[in-house]
């Protein structure tokens, strides 16, 4: 294969924020989602939607990265950076369709708060992900994944407080079941949040 | 330690082979296991069986790789690929040792259907790895890579099916929670499947 | 950023073993936790608080990777040692985490079993992490890894006995799904120390 060494098209750092914009989106429709008290379908059938198109971004960046001779930063980190960030939306994708298939009806809130944190942090990986491109956002970069590990931290809390609950109040093993996978889900997202934060924190250290 | 720059012995597409002759035989195997109605325990033997045939196999390719200095292609490929093949028949022994440990007597019907797409896939993936060691069946071995892919979409929704089904129609808590097992744990199987042949897809295109 | 060509400071042996020996330490205080029938809720919170401890070796390893140049070994394996070694002790505080979430008292005597293996495991590791600094320990460090992969497959057994156990004598769906989870868990921390001994057997074997 013939690399291209400066290639035009390289543009990870659009792609980057592609698929970060996919996961902002797809926050913003799952908190709709799940806040009405009752499961809006069409805001759930939005995170689906919005998941093959952050696919899209993913593999345009694997391509690339098959193609280039030189990268803006480690390869390793650019795989382990568009993972990530694919990743989180495929776990937002796997919760809504979990709601579906287990064909929940009344949302329990704690899931409202999981998803209200779910969005903040695919906001401030946006702000990381966005700053990465130019070292004089080193600060601002910075400041943003320590808020994601913040709100790792909470949401850490979070399940646990939920399960806890659940396994205290509910009475049906079913019901138990399901919720407990869910609360789960919904923390995994924020564990991978905290994972591609990782990714950035290492990128911006070693550019620094 | 002395590299050897060009070692014989360094027969990567042969070990690769012996590990995906491994999962296709298991594949069978689970597939006669299952399909019979009731379980087929001898044939459940055999899995198992196959299972440690194919760790030497695996363990060969590493021991390979620690040894050569030039490989047929970058060292990270080879050892996600050899990983990957290796999952799947671990994966495949996962639910094999499972149902024994549940005691599962009468299969569920669903899981028959699993059995079947389990196999395709491994033999989809059997094509793509004999192919890869001749950039001649570059066609021939991305066909097979997109095979693996569709029969892995199927298997989601197989798995959401499945899942919908066992909560909706199933009364016996403790039932769901093995089945409900069973049924991911299938799913994985061709999820890992899908992982070999991005493998191969992404060695394919960087020699092309 | 300035690369240390010969960083005194890259006491990446040193990192390693303050590790392992949090590994050891947790290991310790979980047994003392969960041997005496009724759960022990001081020994308990020593698993957390060695995790946190933990981290902050872990993060000095990340840390010392990105600002080396020069490594006793491959980046990449420095990388997987470090996180196999926190993984061990993260999975252990889980474990804790779980048996307080899920208000149990009475500890069920498979779980003193895992206890006891996890330890040995922790042991053979700080064994084997100890002597990797110095190939003449070669063989006592290789001694080592496969005790604990021997451990790691009696641990595969005791999961499924202890399984069997649980889905045949216990009653009481709820109490199923909590016990099975806390065996999966304690068979996942003998898992990650066999990663962790795979890790060292790969540095030994290219270095040897």
């Amino acid at each position: 294969m013939l690399f291209n060494f400066f290639p035009k098209d390289a543009n990870f750092f659009e792609l980057f924020e592609k698929q970060s914009l996919c996961n902002v989106k797809a926050a913003e429709a799952f908190r709709i989602a799940v806040s009405g008290g009752m499961l809006n379908m069409e805001a759930l059938a939005q995170v689906v939607k919005l998941e093959s198109e952050a696919d899209e971004a993913t593999h345009a960046v694997i391509m690339q990265l098959n193609k280039c001779f030189i990268t803006p930063f480690d390869r390793e980190d650019i795989h382990s950076l568009t993972k990530a960030l694919d990743d989180i939306i495929d776990m937002m994708n796997t919760i809504s369709n979990r709601l579906q298939v287990y064909k929940i009806t009344d949302v329990k809130k704690n899931l409202v708060e999981f998803a209200l944190v779910m969005e903040a942090s695919a906001k401030a990986i946006d702000t990381a992900v966005k700053g990465m491109k130019d070292m004089q956002n080193y600060d601002k970069v910075m400041a943003a994944c320590m808020e994601i590990s913040r709100l790792e931290n909470i949401s850490d809390s979070m399940r646990d407080t939920a399960l806890a609950g659940l396994f205290e109040n509910e009475k049906d093993p079913v019901v138990i079941v399901k919720w407990k996978e869910l609360y789960e889900e919904a923390e995994t997202v924020m564990d991978i949040c905290a994972d591609a934060a990782h990714v950035v924190e290492s990128i911006m250290i070693k550019q620094a």
